[in-house]
């Protein structure tokens, strides 16, 4: 695709305070923070930058994450496991990227952002109404 | 508090195609439409622009709004109903515009915040480290 090149960029943001919904020792490292460490330890897409964050607030549904971009539609998506998710959050990071407005054609989004997306968001656009009015 | 009238705006997303899980035949307005058309006929705080939206894809969990402003953690709030949570949204949306951040105090946090929130998206923040470094 001849627009990748030129694609703005995109951010993978990764909560990082996730338990998944387990007991976690207190001075253990969370699931969350290890899907964090495993990303980034992995080959992440060109223009993609994985930034970890402090509590999506989807803490009965984690691991959370939330992919965002510059004009895009930002999407977050929950249930995932740090040990087996990786590749699919890297390559749907992947795609995001290459869209102009976040939406990954239908086909082509992994199954598992189809099925366990929490909330989307749109991009900020200028009003189109006045405040209020 | 003197800083409201230096806050900068804050926008309140409304996705109109919700359904809130009801039957709705096909031409008639859907919950989402009348959540909308209420906060738009009702006293809009100032500084807060109520907007329309296609899907926040928490399908399974309307009505739903999302809070956003420059600079704030962006606030995805869900199980809204279009006729009696309608004042809640205004003096929740009135109190977060008044926030530098988005974090409503917890003890002002209208009880349908503390108990729905979906999800929530950090502001745009200056790179802390480089991509993929």
């Amino acid at each position: 695709m001849t627009e990748t090149d030129e694609a703005k960029p995109a951010e993978l943001l990764v909560c990082i305070k996730c338990r998944r919904g387990t007991e976690i020792p207190e001075d253990d490292r969370r699931p969350g923070a290890r899907l964090y460490d495993n990303l980034k330890s992995s080959d992440v897409p060109d223009g993609v930058t994985v930034t970890p964050v402090e509590c999506l607030q989807n803490c009965e549904g984690g691991c959370t994450v939330a992919l965002r971009g510059p004009g895009r539609w930002t999407y977050v998506y929950g249930a995932l496991h740090e040990d087996t998710d990786v590749e699919t959050l890297l390559g749907g990071a992947a795609l995001y990227r290459e869209t102009t407005d976040g939406l990954i054609p239908w086909r082509q989004r992994p199954e598992h952002f189809k099925r366990n997306c929490v909330a989307r968001v749109p991009p900020l656009t200028p009003a189109k109404e006045a405040a209020n009015g």
